[in-house]
């Protein structure tokens, strides 16, 4: 809507584009809630736990459909076209996280490239399709998609560091929960590459299989070593990049709203 | 590509929908798959034996994606609005056979609404999307689209029929699978209308678990009533009135192949 209020978009246009995002992205969140078996979803039970894993598969299939119905009722083909790109890019995201899984000697780039598929493609979309129904030209759309994918990557790492660093009341969901399924992210990574850190951690992931000690062992290793202000140093360099998209636009509102989200990103502690 | 082989299509058009609508219909198959707990599908093992539940999700949601993809590249708002309507109607479908397993009870009203929603608006919507890009007019557009829903609905009752009547080699998977997931159809609801049969019915439904010898007992019992022809005569009323449709059309091949869809449906043993 942000990206949106730029251009000159038609009111109900702007507002099927982003109750379909919402759709799709709630789609996404439902069957990864599912498979990461989570209780706890924004501070409240998820889906799968309320109505039982086969009608929760259904559900998320509904609301892609229902996301995909509000976005075909727009018109434009190119955003259908962008967004049924961008749910495949998730789910190959997805995927490679799946397939990932305990493998502790993963490339910074493979995970580089897992986030962007993950996360970034879809803020990226949101912001490219928010171009569209503004009517925007070819520069300054290309800006926003820009903007979009960087304040994603921004907004991934700082929540793969707020898995280690936040408490569970302030996250709405379980601390370490990304190291409990497996999912190795940019805190771990970059311990692993500390000396004097690295052992400790390796020999905590030898444990077959590991406890919550381990776990919660592993989370205050990560929290001690200098990985987490290395990796908000490497948040907040993708959110300068994202905020130097929006040179191309002149001063307004919905400018100084995006140029707050850059902060926000980097900042929220929830 | 028989509807649309019906007008003037465009061939890169009318592939793309076909192959978009077959990967639709694959999505859903392998969702269905997974919460049907089945582990074969037109004889070889489901994906969710293959790779694994959660992949099974994943793989399921990209094949929703990649069809709407291709379906997007032609271009033609309506028919994303169509096939992204569908799902949610499928789903819907999907819903209420997940919230009536078991149900010995439901009219044959209920059954019908689900199987429309099933499995007959996608064989509609593939008629109608045909029509679209073949460009027909309306009365020939609306003429198709109720073919493919006669032809839907002729096609999952005689479905249902096989569940009871086929070998499983025939079938490619095995028989009496919906009785073993509790789906209640057609041929099932028949036989419990017959005074003589329905006693002996109802008492192995009493069983808490039914075991595969009661299965089977209920298998026997159905085929041996009067409900497996009272069924097919269904079946058959659809089918006649799909090929009722076909007058809208001049004589030509592919007219000719969508009339002996309708006895297809209506006669094949696998």
């Amino acid at each position: 809507l942000l990206a949106a209020a730029l251009g000159t978009p038609d009111r109900d246009q702007a507002f099927n584009l982003a109750m379909g995002i919402e759709f799709i992205h709630t789609a996404t969140l439902v069957h990864d809630d599912l498979i990461d078996n989570a209780s706890t979803r924004r501070g409240i039970t998820t889906i799968h736990e309320t109505v039982g894993v086969n009608p929760a598969i259904i559900i998320g299939d509904y609301y892609f459909a229902k996301g995909a119905n509000l976005m075909a009722s727009i018109g434009e083909p190119s955003i259908d076209l962008a967004i049924s790109k961008t749910v495949m890019t998730i789910c190959l995201g997805e995927l490679l996280q799946l397939t990932s899984r305990r493998d502790y000697d993963q490339t910074l780039e493979e995970y580089h490239n897992k986030i962007a598929r993950k996360t970034a493609a879809l803020v990226e979309t949101c912001c490219y399709c928010g171009a569209v129904v503004a009517n925007l030209d070819a520069r300054r759309t290309e800006a926003l998609r820009q903007y979009g994918f960087h304040i994603g990557m921004a907004f991934q790492i700082a929540d793969d560091v707020l898995d280690y660093t936040s408490t569970a009341k302030e996250l709405g969901k379980p601390v370490g929960a990304d190291l409990r399924q497996g999912t190795v992210t940019l805190p771990l990574m970059l311990a692993l590459q500390e000396p004097l850190v690295a052992p400790a951690l390796r020999a905590l992931f030898a444990h077959e299989p590991m406890t919550d000690a381990d776990h919660e062992e592993v989370v205050r290793l990560v929290c001690g070593s200098s990985a987490i202000e290395q990796a908000d140093a490497q948040a907040r360099d993708f959110a300068v990049r994202a905020r130097a998209q929006l040179a191309a636009f002149d001063d307004s509102p919905s400018r100084d709203t995006l140029e707050r989200v850059c902060d926000y990103v980097v900042e929220r502690r929830t």
